[in-house]
């Protein structure tokens, strides 16, 4: 009975992830291909689908199921992490009333169109009203969520993004975070290093291109289970390991945007790819929780591409690829180049220091929006006033500001911390891998005593050989193909530890103190 | 209770059509979008979308509600069609056994991969063994449907793409096209007329797009409403008539194929765009036939694209766009190029005149094939000596024989002979056509009784003067917003008459003689 119970316990999942998926890409092709008028119908397909899958995962034949499989799996199997995740995300669903659901389904799919129009006339009046259906639908959510033990409504919206994460564990990281990243700025602003500029113009759309490609190859991405588009807004989409579809953006102005974003991009196709085949379809086989996503992309993005080593690599192939770049270019300057702190009022165009500020400031509006605390109708204003305060610049329109992200015409709220949780991982796990590559060499002996160099780490190592590989490899053998097996903190504590600022705070304090010359 | 019945109905058909849309989306990504591995994950996908869209179809709440309505329509309203249509889909869907729906679904899906991979190879025994196994499904399908007064199985099939259709109806209507497409193509070989060429090479790949643009500008395509693409087999995709997407297929060697496939696409694009918008969800907004949807795309393409007036509107603009084309072509040279007759291997490269017998040979061997007269490891052969019977020339390999078109793949059994019907409807809605424009204008005297010139038909002066909105409208009026609202019999009969060869093959002789100075 047991194999028999279990079968049919992973078709029941296997249905309720093929709905997720189906919505998956009625949401991509509305973001990439669908024509306007469109719309209409695709909204009422994805209220139609989440109903489907809201209802599959509260029916009582998976709940009976969930209580037969729980009795006789062994405990700390892969099946008995199935088995409780699945019933998380149950619990989850039951206690969200299924009109709610569709309608906020409906309702997202909808806001989609008024954020664009918004943002195309500049006018955030224009975004408000659906904005304020979707505050009132979250605050709904969350009510809905609530249960005895709760201490903040914004905990349980959290949680669907990041299991367990509460605003008392929260505040903390987001504080300790900004105000490293505030030390920083400042310290760069007084500094009188302004480092080299790579010529406007060196990067041709063409070969923007073909480099991303080149990124891709690198660190292992298959592009026979996956695709890249271009779009506005990077994103990626996940259907299947086989199917994984990223997008970035290419612009002459701002070459590095496109460099960067596949890079991001493609450390969370990796980790989508990575995924333990066995279980597709059930929820082992799922991201562990955002930050962990974002840990993988970031991790990409910058401790290996805004690394020196990796200029180090990529400046030969480069200059292959792009004829225009002058010749006298150098791995400085354009490590320099790809860590050049500025304030931007865009979060996706912020640098590594300042990133989180911008987190910071989501952070405390969405906390406050959703406690009643701050109403849409004066959510521009709180966007400005803490701009100003965080960063020391006022946006001048709501492009700039309050319009900028998409996050809230999707109604995720409650997302956006996990960008920060995603950085202070990415650093956890480069010195993790760091810990593990040391480790190795010493006792494989493979250190060259007769080297008179300075001391390289051994990652860079790697990096600079192009071994992008087997940094692959292990992210994928130690995150990527354990799913949802083990909660972000056991997966942590396995690599190095429980979440900890201070990998991030070393890791930045270091770079830009060396960059900037100056001390923090 | 009358209108909530109807509301209801309504609500329920909807949902049905909504999965129907998301089958034709997963299908459309399929086919322009995906990556190769995501084939596994997108057949079950394909597969769970058509199971729940048969219960949808099946479920006794539908019999209910069909039936409390059946009994409150007002007889010849839109209402009691749009039940009347309803009714005769759940028919057919409640004779077909679920497991069946699936496992058509789910193989066909597969089967795409193995086409591809045997045309790659040019090998036939790659998807041999596929294709039986679609056709054992389809047997089975033939005989699920199979009533007492059904006199062929293949009625069965024929059916589900052409209400009523049936092997006794089509039978003389396929020997009589087939007879005069091979008479005027004996009297074509005997002509000894060749016609002047157009240069190779002056049509390029970038001014090929922005004409293709403006042919589907000219003939009212509304581009906020659809989409067109690039793909290797050109089709349609329609979502909703607010979502219909085209492809197209560009080359340098052969450019009038982009034109010509994008004027059919766009043919089938108007179409779906112009079925009545109060009734979509239900059956009543949907084509009548495949047959109907058939004689749209080839009355653009051939009655308006081949005519020698459109290209006497077109040879400014084409000239405008294309500089290489040499200055002294003239309307009568493009005229000759897009109708020159020749014989060919592919189906979708063959002229007006060959059309068919493509066709009569096809329908002779899915025939064959159902009934078990013939069996898939000898349709190879059966397929190159049909071809050499019809047309003289014996296919070289399969891929420009048996492998060429995708139907089979796809379990589209019966579906061929719409072609047919649509090449002879076209004929028939073009002279239904002219005599309502010979009509209007002898009734509000427009003749202008001074000019010397001969005579010119009053559609060719629309068509000369770029009028196509008001033939797009003419349709519009006539036969789209109609939907399923009438059969395919009531709407040719309101318009002209039931179907008759005799208006293709008055057109098809007349054009030809003219062309090739021939008598037939």
């Amino acid at each position: 009975m047991f194999p028999k119970t279990l079968i049919k316990l992973k078709t029941v999942l296997r249905n309720i992830h093929d709905y997720g998926c189906i919505e998956e890409l009625l949401g991509w092709d509305q973001q990439v291909m669908m024509p306007p008028k469109g719309m209409e119908a695709r909204s009422r397909q994805l209220g139609l689908v989440a109903e489907l899958a809201h209802k599959a995962m509260c029916s009582d034949e998976l709940g009976d199921l969930l209580k037969q499989a729980s009795e006789v799996v062994v405990e700390g199997s892969q099946e008995a992490a199935m088995v409780r995740e699945a019933q998380r995300d149950r619990k989850i669903a039951l206690r969200l009333p299924a009109p709610l659901v569709k309608k906020i389904t409906e309702v997202t799919a909808e806001a989609h169109v008024h954020w664009v129009q918004a943002r195309n006339k500049d006018d955030f009046d224009v975004f408000a009203p659906v904005l304020k259906e979707i505050v009132a639908l979250k605050r709904e959510q969350a009510s809905a969520l609530m249960r005895e033990e709760t201490k903040h409504p914004y905990d349980t919206l959290m949680d669907q993004y990041e299991p367990n994460a509460t605003v008392e564990w929260m505040d903390p990281l987001v504080e300790r975070a900004a105000s490293v990243s505030q030390k920083v700025y400042e310290a760069v602003q007084g500094s009188k290093v302004s480092g080299p500029g790579i010529p406007a113009g060196s990067f041709d759309l063409d070969g923007q291109k073909v480099f991303c490609g080149k990124l891709l190859e690198w660190i292992g991405f298959d592009m026979e289970a996956g695709r890249l588009d271009a779009s506005v807004h990077p994103f990626t989409c996940a259907f299947d390991p086989g199917d994984v579809r990223l997008t970035t953006r290419y612009s002459v102005d701002e070459p590095f945007m496109a460099f960067f974003s596949t890079l991001h991009e493609g450390g969370h196709g990796l980790y989508e790819q990575g995924l333990p085949k066995d279980y597709v379809g059930t929820p082992l086989a799922q991201a562990l929780s955002l930050g962990l996503h974002e840990s993988q992309s970031r991790f990409w993005e910058n401790q290996i591409g805004r690394r020196f080593s990796f200029w180090q690599y990529a400046e030969p192939e480069l200059k292959k690829i792009f004829p225009r770049l002058p010749a006298e270019v150098t791995p400085e300057n354009l490590f320099f180049s790809v860590n050049r702190v500025e304030a931007s009022f865009l979060r996706t165009e912020s640098d590594e220091v300042t990133y989180n500020l911008h987190i910071a400031l989501r952070y405390e509006l969405e906390k406050a929006l959703l406690t009643g605390e701050l109403e849409v109708n004066d959510l521009e204003d709180e966007w400005n006033n803490g701009m100003e305060k965080l960063l020391g610049i006022r946006p001048k329109c709501p492009r700039e500001g309050v319009l900028q992200d998409i996050h809230w015409s999707m109604g995720l709220f409650g997302y956006f911390g996990t960008y920060l949780l995603g950085n202070l991982y990415s650093a956890q796990w480069a010195q993790a891998l760091e810990n593990d590559l040391e480790d190795k060499s010493v006792s494989r002996g493979q250190e060259n005593p007769a080297s008179s160099s300075p001391p390289l780490s051994k990652l860079d190592q790697l990096i600079q050989e192009g071994d992008f590989l087997s940094i692959r490899d292990w992210l994928r053998r130690n995150i990527h193909i354990h799913g949802r097996r083990y909660s972000a903190d056991e997966l942590s504590r396995r690599l190095i530890g429980s979440l900890d600022s201070k990998y991030f705070e070393s890791y930045i304090k270091k770079k830009y103190s060396r960059l900037y010359n100056i001390e923090v």
